[in-house]
């Protein structure tokens, strides 16, 4: 029996499985420092211990996507080794900060499988949970990815489609407990810009740009501990080493903050798309538009529902061509919320 | 109006302005561990805690140059977004150790303005001061660039240009509280020789050469938060990213080890040029030339002044053409003092 | 005289020599993540403080070979800067885990000398030793270098060969305090194959491949603070940086996670060759090969013999051709002792 991993195809999931993913990862100001070398952060709740504690914190966390993609990266061998395409993220929530020295480990349970009508692949729904040291759920969300089938004669499941959330309500996110924005400095924080600064369909160009390269987002990807192999190997991907989705996500909302300093901490994930592939040598840009706004239990923290695009060439604010499909140019389209004093 | 950062132009600035800088950074042995892995750092009180306390310190500190990078890159967004050149430093003091866990944020005063007689640019000088978590000025320097005008018609201000030193005087250094010589390790710090070994006019060639690489100088810049388009975005610069002129400083310090292992810890920067752009593919070599030596107020604690020039190319020790321009392979002409055992 | 490091030559080495070798290291958390982002490194002991703990340790160590590296890396100036190939090494053992906040110096001890017939070169052989702050001894090589003589005529040293083991026995490893694989958690750690699922003989294919890039070698080596000039000068070696021959035996670890999840803990280094050289675009994988396996004084902590091959290109497990020299897609052959749970 060969004893590496082939990974799970379309006929090995079913609805109920509980997959509890290796590598357990302890956090520490190495990744914090290594989070800041390679993305353009500088939200300043994430960047200074003095800050975090002005807002209530007991110090800065690990960047909310850093902790993301730490969680994401466990469930890969067990989600998306043999996975097509990574199709969707729904009901994304961050519940408890990740500080230095936490150490984080990722459950998934599979709530949905449906096969394609070609009979060679199906959709697979899992939901994970990334668990602290005190098996504290710290992040909660649903991704759906399509899988190939290693039998093509394998029967078909019976289908389950989750019913999914388009967008989180303002109720289901979860203020970290002490946040308090009443001492925020508006000054160091970079921007001026409040919740009431912010108006629903407004669009704001982030202006500036990073040129990715190779070495970057593999020290990123691997910093996540997500091994699949499109990252790294040319000779399997002679076109180009497709760059990891997390790390698009993570340097256009470091890009973000030209526009966004405020909006300080990500607690919802809606949905996203990652529209087109990623390579090195692309610049990476990005553009906002807010979508919802609301006030949350916690008085002076207000909600903030935000859509991120990266782009690589073109005009901001393009997104879709007239059949509805995304632009050639458009990397990422993110549905998210996120918190901002009021 | 636009949510993102325009930078300041030339009739923005006035005398007596204070511009608090934006987004405070703990720095930790993260950011050690990185500055580490992008230069060839050897000096040991900087790589040793057991080294550090054998000269009296808590533990490593920083390196300067990276607490310099740190407060530098602070003062981007507000005074070098829309600057042409940046055209020196003066009087530059590194007045406390940071160490891991410090804070620092940043604080410039407008000190002069002259506008040029093409009435489209003008010169503005800031003394900037890097602060600590307990607002303990731990970097304080003088740098002037060239900024464009946004309206050309904007009248001149009245002319101010300071009276800055050509070079720090011995008695303006200042020695960290504790440090002692007395029981260096020679051996240890990798050369034996000492400030008596050193001689007014004496060049110093630092033999090794590091070739530069995209990925590493956008770390670095990252790392200190300098967000300038110019080092990351090749669509806004299709001749090549500019790498940060800071990169160009740390790794020919890092290089001068071999020769000035025991010029421990730089504490006055008399001045700077960058001679000319480094882009990635360029290979960094450096010498050095002893321009001057003090004693200090702390037996055994030398002073010894440095000019360290970087090149790209060419011979060690030339440095000016019969212009008196820099010859063109030369990337930085640096002046500063640094301590080191008597 | 020249201040900087001219390196020894052939005949400055005599057997009996010791040489301290300069720039002591504190390791720390940074440390930690780099070496995570550096290479694919999955090995749940060194990623998880609570797994460690679990395994009776006060918490992940730095990974073994990052504490041979900087051992390694502090032996340069001194044995290699004029070596002419890196000939062998032998007898390596891990004595002591290195934790976050260790200092690491090296110590080396000259115990072999032959000069080539050729009279022109020369082979040393030093035992090298790595401490940390209390003086305890937390590795123990041997190695071999072939070094260039400065003066040819300088006459030929009595010569010594030293006589070295072939392997390790298992009664020659340490296994580290406290270690316990009791409440091993074999689903956290990724693979259920213990030391009884492994047989004598068996060959692993590690399946995953990196493409090195120039940012990651230079970044690894300079960690390391190894500064021997063919690593990072283009200039100096226009066919290409060489990769440094640790950057190779660190990949082809991590990436031997696949199929060896459980071998936790390298202990005993019994040789390697680094067969042909790496340069930056080629694609590392790796196979493994049981050579043998053994108990330890520790109930429940078993010891494999494993041969790591590294290769740029190629099917798995061809290391020599019929004259019996390595194929040129070998990098690395590598024997070495690891524990696993049994």
């Amino acid at each position: 029996m060969a004893k590496t991993n082939p990974g799970r195809f379309f006929e090995d999931y079913s609805v109920g499985q509980v997959l509890p993913h290796a590598v357990p990862r302890t956090v520490t100001d190495g990744e914090r420092a290594l989070y800041h070398a390679l993305y353009p952060a500088r939200h300043a709740l994430y960047s200074s211990d003095e800050f975090a504690r002005s807002c209530g914190l007991q110090e800065s966390p690990l960047d909310d996507l850093a902790a993301f993609h730490v969680v994401f990266g466990k469930t890969v061998p067990d989600v998306s080794l043999n996975a097509v395409a990574n199709l969707g993220y729904a009901e994304g929530r961050w519940l408890k900060p990740v500080y230095p020295g936490d150490t984080l480990r990722s459950v998934s349970e599979v709530i949905g499988v449906k096969q394609n009508s070609n009979g060679k692949t199906g959709v697979v729904w899992v939901r994970t949970r990334g668990l602290n040291q005190l098996d504290e759920v710290v992040i909660d969300y649903v991704r759906w990815v399509m899988v190939r089938k290693s039998n093509p004669d394998a029967p078909a499941p019976e289908t389950v489609v989750p019913d999914l959330k388009k967008a989180l309500e303002p109720e289901d996110l979860v203020i970290p407990e002490g946040l308090d924005f009443s001492n925020y400095d508006f000054t160091l924080a970079g921007e001026p810009h409040r919740w009431g600064g912010y108006e629903i369909g407004e669009k704001i160009d982030h202006v500036d740009g990073v040129t990715v390269e190779e070495a970057e987002h593999m020290l990123a990807t691997r910093l996540w501990q997500n091994t699949a192999k499109v990252h790294f190997d040319l000779t399997f991907r002679p076109e180009g080493r497709l760059i990891y989705g997390g790390h698009v996500i993570s340097m256009a909302r470091a890009l973000s903050f030209n526009g966004l300093a405020n909006v300080q901490m990500i607690v919802g994930l809606n949905g996203g798309a990652h529209a087109n592939p990623c390579f090195a040598g692309d610049t990476i840009k990005a553009w906002s538009e807010v979508l919802d706004k609301a006030e949350t239990s916690v008085p002076g923290v207000g909600a903030i529902r935000l859509r991120l695009v990266a782009t690589k060439g073109g005009a901001p604010f393009e997104l879709r061509n007239e059949d509805g499909k995304y632009q050639p140019q458009v990397l990422l389209d993110l549905d998210y919320w996120a918190l901002i004093p009021m």
